[in-house]
């Protein structure tokens, strides 16, 4: 594009300038040089803010504003496992001996480099999140395991249980000498955690409670830690109560008990207790799954983690919470956090494929015009509609995810309820979006490097073998997405009318009123470059976006439900509403981004965020061109505007790149691939040293 | 649906229709009776239809109808491994022992199931893919394993040598004497095999070829059958032959050699031929794959396959094609096989998915209306969304490659010149289509069956994994689509004024002619569901869709090409010529599924493909709706009323799933699932009883 301005090259000495020309000339025959056809004044706006923009990123800036605060404690978990080459994963190993190594290197992590996660679970979850984040780019195995025994079995006593738990158990979670496991899935029930049906039911006689598995759909299935290391289980049950009357024992809901499962010395299980290795799983076969059957179970009225609910040695339940359903959602509001951390630690995957298929895209060749050098793949439009957007949205996770990541530690702190409903959908939407979004871009990412990419040592096998799971466990993502839908509903209807609406969708509000008239026929129109770049246009379309399907679907679920009634009106309705889910989940994270840019304080910084910004915002303005053509919000004119801007900005990301990569910050020790390599002179020699050349 | 029918029930006997009744109750709560919101015309016609066809279907003649003439050698792959469960692959396995267990199984059915795919590689190839589907079920690198000895060594023996060759080596490739390599791909080319650098000098002293690679880019790499087995390799390389001009050799293209790679005895690498392991892959873990550095290595002047282009002991080149291109497109050409084999395989991955994905999910329940039972999942709109127009893709795609695969078989007895280039681009789009369409919906199918779904033993990961590379292999997809996208854009100029089209895309000049003019503002507007359910319709939308994609490329090109050469312009309208493609491709999918529910005898079977080819054109258009809205070629409500009737067919669908994965009658040892069990109430307890229960 800059063969276009006569002035571009004057500051540069005349040799650089007759290559840089050479290289100008050859890139405009590759590459969109203006918008085509978008119309004049179009073209002339793209020229204006070409001859005031040529890029520059300073990689070092951008990198300093992205890194987090705990940036030194990751650095310190690199630092420890590159370090012990007898710790690393090797790209082959069997699912028992990459347990045990798992094992080992979770200790090692604790008791040798003294990285001890436990204690920041709630006291300062920004940093034990930033620790997963990096524990799981050395193996996501160890991530888990670490989630497993910090967040899930240490978390539930310390969140669902009272001080005598957290006096008893603290240090022996903290130092692994207590390995455990979180037992709450089931055979039959995952999703439906009020319809698992383990029981345990209270023993007067024996001041006990009896756990039992009342049928195989009741096994306890997928359990982490179980089928080799665990020692105890924070097992989820319906409590049982014995009554005076006929029935003799009354449910009181799922409660959560410490059930001790094997013999701390032995290592065998106690008695009563039935464990079963769940076996080889697509990925993440460092953590050993194993499934759990009780037989009459017998276990001290101490273990029942009593925040929520408790029973008095007469047998008496008391609870600070008035009914099962509230308690039930106490319960299950304090394991909100590792929808957090699966979040953010999938836009940690999400970044090491980013980095791995830019470079190999900008280091790969192929083709070329005739008779002259082939080009780099990444020269090719179609290589950047596959990776650009990618890129753009990897910074609008990492910003949205940030955010999500330091309103639940405030949440944490001071228990501000309009906080605590925000973290919960927001960390349901994040996650459903994010690990889906990452799930789809390994499997593209690895497409897009070709055979090489197919290599395992190259990452992309294990980063998805390993990921896949993230979209299933601690909450389905299409039962999360419902979760958000459901609120979105519950906030249109309570509050629409003039009640404060909660922190992340108060533009819900104002723009419903604004949009419930009709789409503007002339902005309908306007398809300049200032205005489709303009964060109020994409906000505005975003937000518009949001507010039609809540309020269509408010209409169509009022009007089905009166025949169909409310679970039947919900089902009918139902792809609706993730949609609805999914676009208030893109609103928030464009809303986030935005504001991101903005605080940039480095100039050259904050232009090469807003450029990925605008590429975020047009990418998924075109991926729903048709709901927008369908309600004349954007007329067709416009719609070619925004899909040439599209590739136009996808160019743009592209000269850029290597740099916007870079700036991620992730080592090659961490990144670990040879087609990945930051240095693209060693990347070949790197892959063939590794096959024996 | 069935409860607003007064008489639907009539013909059942009380108690059963009682039970019927509630059952239907419930049904109508829970999913579409009826499209709501399409227009009083559209529903009334729905209820006529809905009333007129109480869908049956009849598993064992659709079976039948679907079912291939070679389906008995196809049982022969399945008994034979059955019965041998010392040959059955295990879930977890090493590299090293499956490459192992991988020959053993090739030998296995080879010598002593006495089935000889060799034989029919080119004198019936539709029993050659037949061979390579069933066997790619029982494990999928057995598949590939083969496919490299007979199809890739073997093929281009046969295909690119003479009599003398196939003299030499029929037998010994034929029972696995000769297991054999197709070293074409280097580390620095694959798609651009023009650009490989590998050399063959002829020294006219010695009568003989001195093959070399000149530079590490040049390593034949992700060489199938290199690592261990291979005992010769076909090698591309650049033939040199001496001059007595002043340049010393002359560069003849690229031409195909055989060279023995190891000793036949003692399997050591043959002087000259360094052999290392490309290691472990994503998937495909059983097919040893290698890499091959030549230096100086010498073969008899027979050993050039020189059916194509031969040298004479003299070193006079004689070929019966005029140019360098001319050759490596007709040595290129005979390859095209392995595109129709990924393709045709790819279609049984994706009927052991789809089988899993559905039986589980009519088996799995979760969730349900207040007090009632649960629901199974596949009568949740998401589940139906996520999976039924899978289910018609399954189909569709099964019919086109059956095409496929009929047409090559033709093509190789008839040599006809028009059937060749049909085959070429019909391979090049389907292989490409629906390696991408299997790709994804794996990962699908993954997410769809939660956590089960990752349980290794559950298939998806194994699938996924070793499909992964379908879409790269045999020509990367974005490759291949746009040699469609090529192919069209000559077919537009050459033939548009006149001349014969090819059979597959004769359609176009129809309806260029027809689609010049603007689209019909009242036919735009139509919605009624005879309407939308007449082939004519969905025909036409399709083909209009590609019409105008073809047009408007074919002119941005032309503007293009002046200011940025030909290379440029294509390389500016990449992702509209990937997008005209694949539109392409969906027409010939359509119009084939529709000529084979018209050919279907069985009048139940023919309605129950009819609803699946219904659905995959209306889930087809929906995708793309933004394209045909902008145009105007369906109106705004035209455009929700194909939204509703994709959902609600996809209702329909799956209401008759079970039947319809039924159909694609693969027995329980060959989709392997425990909780895929064609007999629901064996799944769990089969599951149960792998961990050990």
């Amino acid at each position: 594009m800059e063969s276009r301005q006569p002035n571009s090259t004057d500051e540069i000495d005349l040799d650089h300038a007759t290559s840089a020309r050479r290289i100008q000339r050859l890139s405009s025959h590759l590459n969109p040089p203006l918008l085509d056809g978008a119309g004049a004044e179009t073209a002339v706006s793209l020229m204006a803010c070409a001859a005031r923009a040529k890029l520059e990123v300073d990689t070092e800036q951008l990198s300093k504003y992205m890194r987090g605060r705990y940036r030194d404690v990751q650095q310190g978990v690199y630092d420890y496992f590159n370090s012990r080459h007898e710790l690393q994963t090797p790209i082959e190993i069997s699912k028992d001996e990459h347990r045990e190594l798992c094992m080992r290197q979770l200790m090692g992590l604790v008791r040798e480099a003294g990285i001890r996660p436990f204690r920041y679970v709630v006291d300062d979850p920004a940093k034990y999140f930033a620790i997963l984040e990096a524990v799981g780019s050395v193996d996501m195995s160890l991530g888990i395991k670490m989630g497993v025994q910090f967040s899930l079995w240490g978390g539930s006593v310390l969140n669902l249980g009272t001080k005598k738990h957290r006096d008893k158990y603290f240090e022996g979670i903290d130092n692994v000498e207590y390995p455990g496991c979180f037992a709450m899935t089931e055979l039959h029930h995952g999703s439906n955690v009020q319809g698992i049906q383990t029981v345990a039911t209270f023993d007067p006689m024996k001041d006990e409670f009896v756990v039992d598995t009342p049928n195989d759909g009741a096994i306890k299935w997928w359990i982490g830690n179980a089928a080799v290391h665990g020692k105890f289980a924070t097992v989820f049950a319906k409590l049982m109560l014995p009554t005076h009357d006929t029935k003799g024992v009354s449910d009181m809901g799922v409660h959560a008990f410490i059930v001790p499962i094997r013999d701390m010395k032995t290592n065998k299980p106690l008695p009563g207790v039935q464990i079963h290795d769940c076996g080889h799983k697509v990925g993440l076969n460092g953590v050993d799954n194993g499934a759990l059957r009780f037989r009459s179970v017998r276990i001290p009225r101490d273990n029942l983690l009593n925040r929520f609910g408790d029973v008095a040695r007469d047998g008496k339940y008391t609870s600070p919470l008035p009914s099962i359903n509230k308690r039930f959602a106490a319960t299950l509001g304090e394991l909100v956090g590792g929808r957090v951390g699966l979040a953010y630690s999938s836009v940690g995957v999400l970044k090491i494929a980013v980095i791995i298929a830019v470079r190999y895209s900008l280091l790969r060749q192929q083709f070329g015009p005739p008779k002259q050098p082939e080009i780099s793949i990444l020269d090719y439009q179609s290589q950047q509609h596959k990776l650009m957007p990618m890129l753009a949205s990897t910074y609008a996770f990492h910003f949205a995810t940030s955010h999500l990541v330091d309103t639940y530690g405030e949440m944490k702190k001071t228990h501000d309820e309009e906080l605590v409903g925000d973290v919960h959908v927001l960390s349901a939407g994040l996650k459903a979006y994010v690990t889906s979004y990452t799930a789809k871009s390994l499997s593209t990412c690895r497409e897009a490097c070709g055979g090489h990419g197919y290599a395992a040592v190259n990452r992309f096998g294990s980063l998805r073998n390993d990921h896949d799971i993230f979209q299933t466990f601690e909450g389905d993502n299409t039962v999360l997405l419902q979760q958000v839908a459901g609120y979105l509903l519950k906030q249109y209807k309570e509050k629409f009318q003039g009640g404060t609406l909660s922190v992340t969708w108060n533009y819900l509000r104002e723009s419903m009123n604004f949009y419930l008239s009709q789409p503007n026929p002339v902005t309908a129109r306007w398809e300049g470059q200032d205005h489709l770049r303009d964060p109020k246009f994409q906000l505005d379309a975003f937000r518009y976006r949001t507010s039609r399907l809540l309020q269509s679907v408010a209409v169509r679920l009022q009007k089905h439900s009166k025949t169909l009634g409310s679970f039947g009106a919900w089902n009918r309705c139902l792809n609706h509403l993730l949609t609805l889910a999914e676009s208030h989940i893109e609103t928030v994270i464009l809303a986030k981004f935005i504001d991101a840019v903005r605080s940039c304080p480095d100039e050259k910084s904050r232009a090469a965020l807003k450029l990925v910004c605008d590429l975020y915002a047009m990418d998924r303005i075109w991926n729903d061109i048709g709901t927008y053509r369908n309600v004349d919000y954007v007329a067709p004119n416009k719609a070619k505007a925004i899909h040439k801007l599209t590739e136009y900005l996808c160019f743009q990301v592209k000269n850029v790149a290597k740099e916007m990569v870079d700036a991620f910050d992730l080592p090659d020790y961490v990144t670990r691939a040879p087609i990945g390599m930051q240095a693209a002179e060693d990347a070949y020699t790197v892959y063939t040293q590794y096959a024996g050349f």
